[in-house]
């Protein structure tokens, strides 16, 4: 099978999907962000040449100031040049096709492309038409997938669990609508987590989400039950009202999580979530700020993550 | 007392006000600050290697873009990687409370968030809830602070009068909505000034502004009789029409700054506007570029003592 | 005659248009380009120090994501510091004049100013009152000039057919409203192109527009016999609707490149755009990606001449 990440040596050339993304791949990519988070220093994440006079475009056709955030931070730190292009009020409005925009910005010869964009599979049609020398990193597209965030997940979990061939590990939320949840469910059957539960109100999950590995729950106590990982996701504003959902409130009530729900997982549990958080909608308060919240490391571990997969991808030229 | 700005061993650890700011600290930024211009190659600032490797983060709640400039400006003389966010359309947009937009981006390992935020005390409050490692400064809070704002004024004072003990300074225009009145105010008097004056309409003058240790003057003729130094304050368009003020014109006519008020004040009194400037409102074109103005080098030293600060602050640590 | 853009030995200090730019001095601009196209090296353009701590400020009072990013990328290719900042929302918004914005920009010690301006004469004038030790680079003001636009086209001409004397060059579009007309006519006719025709319809034709040396052609068919390149120009959408055209459709049947139109020129002529294409509008996508076209060429070239620019000003104080 072509793997449309992978280069003809099997190395990782873009980084599109968890999905058919190489299990040594992926804990390469975990091993290499290890050596950029110095637990001697506080977690301190330190710049070093890498990407010494390498330039990555961040190339937003959907605005997200903190992802666009963390690559540019992970990108200087690994000494790129880094140029920012929100296009959405830029090209396209011109009437110009994507095609054509990405043609313009490999003409400018940039090493990395970092994507965002509304639509599903727009990176991988990117990655189709850039010139073999760029590498093009999925920063998310649509409801289809964002990589980065379930690397820097796995490495979350790993970094507080130590393994995965053990665990029992709950994806609480709007699975329909989640690039994020797609993308964790990937990863983790991959790692070979043996039980991934999936615990959401029928009108939030995709039809036949079971062909993916995981386990339907649709009652939170009865899908929290001794897990060792939880992983909320965040309700978007937009589903708050109408058809989908009944109310913020309702939803909290039956799938926020509180401290009373999580005491039904281990007590070593680690809670999880991409934010921006609602709190009060699907997270309490006091469970995101809890003893088992790893909410906050799971941003400093994401700018190592995205180092480790930059570093891969120039390498990899 | 416990003073926010300082660690424990009496060194700038954040720089949020100058209100009880100690004079050896402000003399030191300005000191520092004089050796980052170089008055023999033109007041030229050259790239120093000071903040190597570290990352300062412009947060903007609020946008502006000319102080966000100076910052920037200042960050990458002194070599540091600058990212900047503008928060307004972002995060807090999508129902994140300003605590977790803080904790975040303390995740992502900044060295020093400089913060400009529409709220007094916002940055205050972003101070407190930092990772310990991290330094603030204060771009301008609500109606509050603009500490690096009126440093340079002090900066300017003191590259053209050379001392403060002996000065007569007269702060004119809108000072009840001003942060940077305020800011020079606790600045002017920290530093010895004998006598501060400020000059206003009514309405635009906080309740008991004396007890700050300031003068009152509605007549600016009186008002700028002898004075040293004269710092006009920005009319806010807003308060050009409405209750507060009858018409631009009338403000003119009153509080405008002309040659003929001028005259007043000493014949060597400098001029000093923090920018943008309303000609032909606040201050007469005649003026602003006249012989006494030193407004254009205000815009200098503001970088000089913006470097001044970040340096001290990352030796600080 | 005094030249706004040399200093007074002659050499390069600002560039604000190709209308009496000296031959010599053109020529030297696509000299130095060549150096930093490495053809071995599939054009690579690799990052060089000759602005290492200078700092270029992107001045943009219009905004334009592509047109900044690629004076962003040349300039951080020479290892400057660059600033972007968008005026259009900042200080002019209130109240400040031109004239008080750029004395402020300049006082901040930029060591060049790259200016995007509506307006036409905008960066002339900016030029004038900039500090001596500034250089300033029009990146497009109103309907005047877009220089170095016009340099990378003289640039990619000179690739691909070596001499200028012995061409036959027609500009085809809306000519009227192009600042990139103006600036290849002035440019091509400096550089000894002994036949320069421009093809549109009346109304989109300014006046006299044969007292610049060129021929003019309502005839698509005719304009085009025998010609050695094309230049294409953008139909702004503007202008799709309205008086000055009677539709898009019409406008494509008429004055839009197809491969049968182009079969009227050279076999080995060129196909030229500046960007963003409207397909089908003013070039069918037979022509934008076939044989003939150079427009991804034009945009690498694009970036060594800003950099040959750059360089040169930075050198020239």
């Amino acid at each position: 099978m072509n793997n449309p990440q992978l280069n003809k040596n099997g190395e990782l050339h873009h980084l599109l999907t968890t999905e058919g993304l190489p299990a040594p791949i992926i804990r390469h990519i975990l091993d290499r962000a290890a050596i950029f988070v110095n637990s001697a220093e506080g977690n301190e994440i330190r710049k070093v040449p890498l990407l010494q006079g390498k330039s990555v475009f961040n190339i937003f056709f959907e605005s997200s100031t903190r992802t666009r955030t963390t690559f540019e931070i992970a990108a200087k730190r690994l000494s790129a040049d880094v140029v920012n292009l929100s296009i959405g009020s830029s090209s396209t409005s011109k009437g110009e096709t994507l095609l054509d925009t990405v043609g313009n910005l490999c003409a400018m010869h940039a090493d990395m492309f970092v994507v965002r964009h509304a639509q599903s599979g727009a990176a991988h049609f990117i990655a189709k038409y850039v010139a073999p020398e760029i590498h093009v990193i999925n920063a998310g597209d649509g409801r289809h997938a964002h990589p980065t965030q379930a690397l820097l997940d796995m490495f979350t979990i790993r970094h507080y669990k130590k393994e995965f061939h053990n665990l029992r590990v709950a994806i609480v939320g709007d699975i329909l609508h989640s690039r994020v949840a797609r993308s964790q469910i990937h990863a983790l059957t991959t790692l070979g987590v043996p039980e991934v539960r999936v615990i959401a109100p029928k009108t939030l999950l995709p039809t036949m989400v079971e062909k993916l590995g995981v386990q339907v729950y649709h009652d939170m106590r009865q899908g929290l039950r001794d897990v060792d990982v939880v992983m909320m996701l965040r309700l978007q504003n937009e589903r708050m009202t109408g058809a989908l959902l009944p109310s913020a409130q309702e939803y909290f009530k039956y799938y926020g999580l509180t401290q009373k729900k999580l005491a039904l997982a281990k007590g070593d549990a680690i809670v999880m979530h991409p934010g921006p958080m609602n709190r009060g909608v699907e997270i309490d308060s006091s469970v995101a700020d809890g003893a088992n919240s790893v909410i906050l490391p799971q941003v400093t571990f994401g700018i190592a993550v995205r180092m480790a997969v930059m570093s891969m991808l120039a390498g990899a030229k």
